[in-house]
């Protein structure tokens, strides 16, 4: 009954990401008014069994474990690349190659040398393309930085930022790719949104103070014996923005207790706001426009103010999940692919996240404050 | 790809519960593993053109504004009744008439006596039903059950539920299908979630004390005047339930600044239990075996510990989201239309939330007790 | 150097409530600009031994086992009375006899007649009373009666009252005075706190309809025997105020887990208010006027621009303490003393309370709504 | 009728740190068991006429503007000092060498040096001294630090400490002596909280890389013209502990909204802690040795079994105040002179938090890591 042209959607992956890909294609699909109509059409990972067991959970029509091929599959339109992270580049380089345009997990890669290789691929080639940084999807994050641009919370003066969780808190657990020298880390892996947080709202960071700690120097190996971690399972920073606001981040996945502690509070002259992943939906607001006596942080509960929460759900405080800031990041980008805006978060956002990253890791290592290149 | 039967999905109505449906199928099939392939086949709604449009929108396959014709459409496997509550007796009727399965929007019915033909004629014919109480469908609940089962609460002695929206808050507000003598009133719309809360987690009630006030009187009718208004805008009752505990119940619809504040506190001789729809991925647990000087509530995040949060996401505190909860109504169903297991919720759950909410009426009415029959 | 007149207090009992009324006059004689110097002169106690203990730990000059010598001493301004409940009356009436300003911990009287004697004798004599229902002191309960009195939620639809413990849950905790029928219970001891914030904020409440209930009824009678409990382990009502609001409360003295939630929720037109004394120097306000996605209920601190925070620190956020409430307490009683102004809480507002009991209880019994006299 | 000898106590200021003191003296006397009695006896204040206003106004006996007189007067046991930070130095120097035990307000001296130089005299003299950091007598870091210690959070392995509040947030706010460049700026003033309370929890600091920033570089002098503040309107810290653990701070003066948020985390290998002072009678803690999907922070609620809260109430949940902070400060100092114990904070500390103070800033400074010295 729709006229609305296909989009074969090829990915690459199955695990948590490729999910959440999955899921986040088949809400956008109903939830919102896409211009074109998103099939899940070959699903590829690391071996035909694992392929076809998860085209079939999933619902892709085809599956293989040879992604090189679906790359240059005609039929497919995007690339969605939810594989090991040391693989980003070579998928990356070949769906563009291939005129694909890509969806991409962060991070986009583990050194800014292949980040930049590959954004300038694709902008090269013209194809669209999207680095996961779902959590910016928030329709109150969103809110955030309206409020912010219109001056609601006066000259912005700083910020505080922190994604904390425990997933390496346990010294028994196993050493991962998570642990890889080239890429990991508890900065690379979440302080990675903390950064995005932060310049999506204030802009531009300048000028960086690291301190990235390693507290598990040593996890079993998986063979009985065990491995020197060397990345960081703390990373913290002092920031310098642009606008002439400072501030700082942490990241630490041996936050014990924290299970998605992505927070922030930035403070201006006239208002301030404290925001939870633990409780994303709701931003907290201090006006100090407010009556004397009568000020206070106000919980702002997500609703149909707050767009694009109403395409979930028509009324306030009845909340969107995880999977649905996937679902309007999927949105998003189609919407750039098809209305041919630029993208959201494209690889050069991703680029920027990576430099951001390597800036700090190389400040902490020279115990020094270094510039962030433009 | 997949070797799933089909399984035909006719939806009539597609407001905000007509989107919930759609997006919970959507959903279901990709985060659960299902025995059927749920496919979106027809949409019947009040015109051809908003049926059309819905289904466009929505990605239904066909459209049609004669839902007694979808009905009896042999394609059909079950059908989903989102349209007004008046309707849902005839539209149910004529469903089990023609052997389909039916997933009816709360509440079943107005009236005690219509809910229960329509529970009588489900089990005549055999074919499974279900009422929309997706708030039961929360894993957190799930949680609590399993808890206060397992005797962690100890004696179950108390129960206090609320719940409380400010929707109609706004004596300016029209007059709706919701203010209608039969069937509306805030006991019936919000109440009704309390009890069945109430009963999931303590088992049955058996004798009420209502008090259901109205508390504006009047609304514009939309066209220049006004109408009376004589449901209930708040509506509390006292409880006795089977197993020797009591408790209270609070539905408001006029409670301003609430946007969905289903909270219940439950405590027993060993513990206690607090929750709030404000933060529905949280349970709070209060356990009096922890050690003296270290008792508290503690805040229990959803994670993979409670299924089937880890169907949606692997890691805890990412947070699922209302659409989520229809996507865990959806497939419990179909579960239990595939495995021939009992209903989750079904019709007959939905007489007993009819004839709970009869009885607090029928106790305010007279201004006394009133026993709840079987 | 001080040149105010002596203000000597006599106290009877030295236990919670005894501790607290010394707290209160050291305390208030410090941070209020008192117009008398308040003097610790005599203590009673059970012996001359207890009394001479308590004394001395609390700094009274004299100590006596005979209460009535001190209550006639010529030397005496005020009685504190915060001796069991039961001896309230006698020691008020001989108070009162003598001429003294009278301040009794509640309950006045177990039983309304009693009260009534209490409150007109004391009418009768001029002398000044006061009954201790400290948490109206708090400046959080100020602002909140200034609000609805100023309209800040318009017109004032609801309320709900809780006062919920734990420190009955324990099933093998002995039977006290608080037990005996004769002024125990849930609703004594803690409702009455909810019913004086009710009309505290909402006026005279003119019917009720009460559920009180015993959930554990026996008790270790520390003999080695057990006693049999009849008193309501939880209380619940239905109120209707003259105002035309409604509302509901409840008393709960086995909610496992919660020390001190008196907590309400106050629902008006334009506005709302929630408060907790687990965090009794917050108050929570949803304003209907504030901008369009901009809403929420904003925590309001207390600071100096909630008198009379500001006499025990100049900086909001610092919180005061219960005993605090105990002094603003008594630096009310002693201003209504000194200024002649009326008490803000005298023995005709204790009676009040007891004839709200003393209803709630009948209506329970009688299982119907009961009117309360004016 | 007591036996307790006189304490006779002096003090200089009456400001907001000179009404906590009083109030400290009078709420110590009844509630905790002194060996002696603290006596109000001489207020000294910048004028004759301001002297004897606030000695009326808190109880003193006798006034002066001659602060040195009454340091001298052997009637004094104890100096309290509550002037301006400059004049810290001065009058603790004349106190000591008259003898006299000294309770200071932090800053002890804005200069390491003259806080040495204070420290090593009142050792030399073999008086006792305290240094007034509240926060730390707050029964609930007792418990933190109590649970540390017993290892209930296993190795400890992190810290983040902040203290934010916004009296400086106004940039049309005058230039006070906050600002000076001798002492002034939020580091001084709010970090050092951090600081007592990072040692105090975790011990001492060995390293640090400050980050002190002046976000509102010029206020009214109060004569019509501006003036450069030089001083740090926040200032951030990273944190290396003598145990191997490592953290982080923040002071903020221009945190628009906060009032009184000096929190912490705590994370170790077992479990982890947070506090905020915003709600300071509570402590959250979770504990990885709770049972799998039971597992949450747990609020704790201050109570009789966190000593000394049982001397202010005897029930849980009751919650003390800012001023019982000071009050149990006061109880730990006279407790210290009257046993001969160690003093629980005093000029050595206060000497530390100044060392500390200083490696921040010359850190920040510097743009570079700095050791602490012992």
């Amino acid at each position: 009954m729709t006229t609305k042209p296909d989009f074969n959607v090829g990915l690459i992956g199955s695990g948590f990401m490729g999910k959440a890909h999955t899921f986040g294609y088949a809400s956008a699909a109903k939830v919102f008014d896409l211009a074109v109509n998103p099939v899940l059409h070959t699903l590829a990972d690391i071996s035909d069994a694992a392929a076809s067991k998860a085209a079939s959970a999933l619902g892709f029509a085809h599956a293989t474990s040879d992604w090189r091929k679906m790359v240059d599959d005609p039929a497919i339109h995007v690339v969605n690349i939810t594989a090991p992270n040391a693989l980003h580049k070579d998928m990356a380089l070949a769906a563009i190659a291939a005129g694909k345009h890509v969806y991409c997990e962060k991070p986009l890669a583990p050194l800014v040398a292949d980040a930049r290789e590959m954004a300038e691929a694709a902008e090269a080639a013209g194809v669209k393309t999207q680095v996961g940084f779902n959590y910016l999807c928030n329709p109150m994050l969103k809110l955030a930085r309206e409020m912010i641009e219109a001056g609601e919370l006066g000259e912005i003066r700083g910020f505080r930022g922190l994604h904390a969780e425990d997933y390496m808190a346990d010294a028994t657990g196993p050493y991962t790719f998570r642990h890889d020298p080239a890429g990991g880390g508890a900065l690379a892996d979440l302080g990675s949104h903390v950064l995005a947080t932060a310049e999506y709202l204030l802009g531009p960071v300048t000028e960086v103070m690291g301190d990235c700690v390693t507290m598990i120097p040593e996890r079993p190996d998986g063979y009985g014996g065990v491995k020197a971690v060397t990345v960081d399972d703390v990373a913290r920073a002092f920031l310098r923005f642009a606008s002439g606001a400072n501030g700082s981040l942490e990241a630490n996945w041996i936050a014990t207790g924290r299970k998605m502690q992505h927070d922030f509070e930035v403070w201006g002259s006239k208002g301030a706001l404290t925001f939870s992943q633990e409780r994303f939906n709701e931003l907290h607001f201090f006006d100090t426009r407010d009556a004397k006596g009568r000020q206070g942080f106000r919980r702002i509960e997500a609703g149909p103010d707050h767009a694009p929460y109403g395409r979930f759900c028509v009324a306030a405080g009845h909340q969107i999940g995880f999977n649905d800031l996937k679902a309007i990041e999927v949105a998003r980008f189609l919407e750039a692919i098809t209305s041919g805006a630029p993208e959201p978060y494209g690889f050069r956002a991703g680029l920027r996240i990576q430099m951001l990253v390597e800036a700090i890791h190389q400040s902490s290592s020279e115990r020094a404050w270094r510039s962030v290149p433009d």
